[in-house]
């Protein structure tokens, strides 16, 4: 069988080692290219980059394991680079993460992992998001490498259901409190925002942007409860917004 | 009756024909405030800033019609700041837009106009995105007006289905050639990119994203299909992005 071509990318940076935990699994898995940004991309959501230009940078040496590229965009510029210039191909599946810090709940709709994941979606590849809900540097990625290698191989193995790309988040536990995975809806949450006001030396005023996660859902088949819980949330990710159920609903209006 | 606070953005910019043409229409049905980007934040998508600090400045005069801000974030962040620092309440509607230029289909992805409609909407504020199919600076927004009336209008006195915010699209018609209004679905559609490489003068590559928007779906209740017949489309979008639909099936994964 013909070794599957597996693009690898995050937000955190090529440097993270989110991503090298990523990159050893997918080692094992098939043909690994790496289009990574070069610098930390967090909380870019679904940003493209169009009122600026855009570097390319071959990081890896020829002959190397693992063909590695920086981008100087987004991690949704990362995947159009990878497909459209790079591989010139669609590779057979995109992994994103794994994040350092919760994709859970309405966190996918800020995330930069889960928006590269999404954006192979839009274009076709099968693709999934893994994230760890630790923010340290040094976060323990060891323990999820068994749950990674046989997510991918699933995905590899039976692909997923059309137009659905798979969000991944492991909670903060050590391998024997682990429980295993549960298929999870998005959890009801929200950020209370906090604006941290500051001085500049000069005596400008300026801001840091800092908030409360709040989860509003109370439902036990949610990615929150699930992680809450010790178990390893595996939310299908779609990325056609429509609210079907709200159109007969506005159909009735005096519009 | 109190009037209502309306909340104005958009991702063009402060000085944009089209956030003006916005807060002339709103300014007939409340108070508005507006907060909107210090400079264009076009396909920033939910990017929210937390890797730089902000900067808020009030642009208006004192007991001038209109309050102003700008800020040196994106879209989400201009919505973020305005519910939180400046008005402190939630305010009762939320319009972003005009976008010069289209956000039907894939495109409420990679948009900031939507963006900022959905971080209102994630807020629990009735939020509209408007957007016209004419990326001319100068395009005719005045056309458009009644309809903007009419449809935040509607949602002022019925309010939202909860966790949905409308996704207006105007086709480049002129008011005789308009068929009326269609609610519809999100298009399946997808951006087929092309990079146009080129050498800095020290002879250093850099690209620009480029690329070539194609409507894969034939379906006559979409966006694009209405947009192409001389309707104007209103998509009612949700944030909770779970294929529910999915779930099942990955039950019944070897996981």
């Amino acid at each position: 069988m013909k070794k599957p071509l597996i693009l690898v990318t995050n937000d955190d940076s090529i440097s993270a080692p989110g991503i090298r935990a990523l990159i050893e699994v997918m080692n094992e898995l098939g043909t690994v290219v790496v289009v990574a940004p070069d610098s930390p991309q967090s909380a870019m959501g679904h940003a493209i980059t169009i009122n600026s230009m855009l570097h390319l940078n071959k990081v890896s040496a020829e002959g190397a394991a693992i063909t590695e590229y920086t981008c100087s965009g987004t991690p949704v510029d990362c995947v159009k680079f990878a497909v459209n210039e790079i591989l010139k191909q669609k590779p057979d599946l995109c992994v994103s993460g794994v994040n350092h810090g919760s994709n859970s709940s309405i966190n996918v709709i800020y995330s930069g992992t889960m928006s590269a994941a999404v954006e192979a979606g839009i274009e076709g590849i099968p693709a999934i998001g893994f994230s760890l809900l630790d923010y340290d540097w040094n976060a323990d990625f060891e323990t999820f490498k068994p749950y990674i290698k046989q997510i991918a191989l699933e995905v590899l193995e039976k692909g997923l259901p059309e137009n659905v790309v798979l969000n991944v988040n492991f909670p903060k536990k050590k391998k024997n409190e682990l429980k295993g995975i549960k298929i999870c809806r998005q959890a009801k949450a929200i950020w209370a925002e906090k604006f941290d006001k500051r001085k500049t030396p000069q005596g400008k005023d300026y801001y840091w942007l800092t908030g409360e996660f709040i989860n509003l859902d109370k439902g036990q088949d949610t990615d929150e409860w699930a992680l809450g819980q010790g178990y390893i949330s595996i939310v299908p990710v779609q990325f056609d917004m429509t609210a079907h159920h709200a159109i007969q609903q506005l159909n009735n209006w005096n519009l």
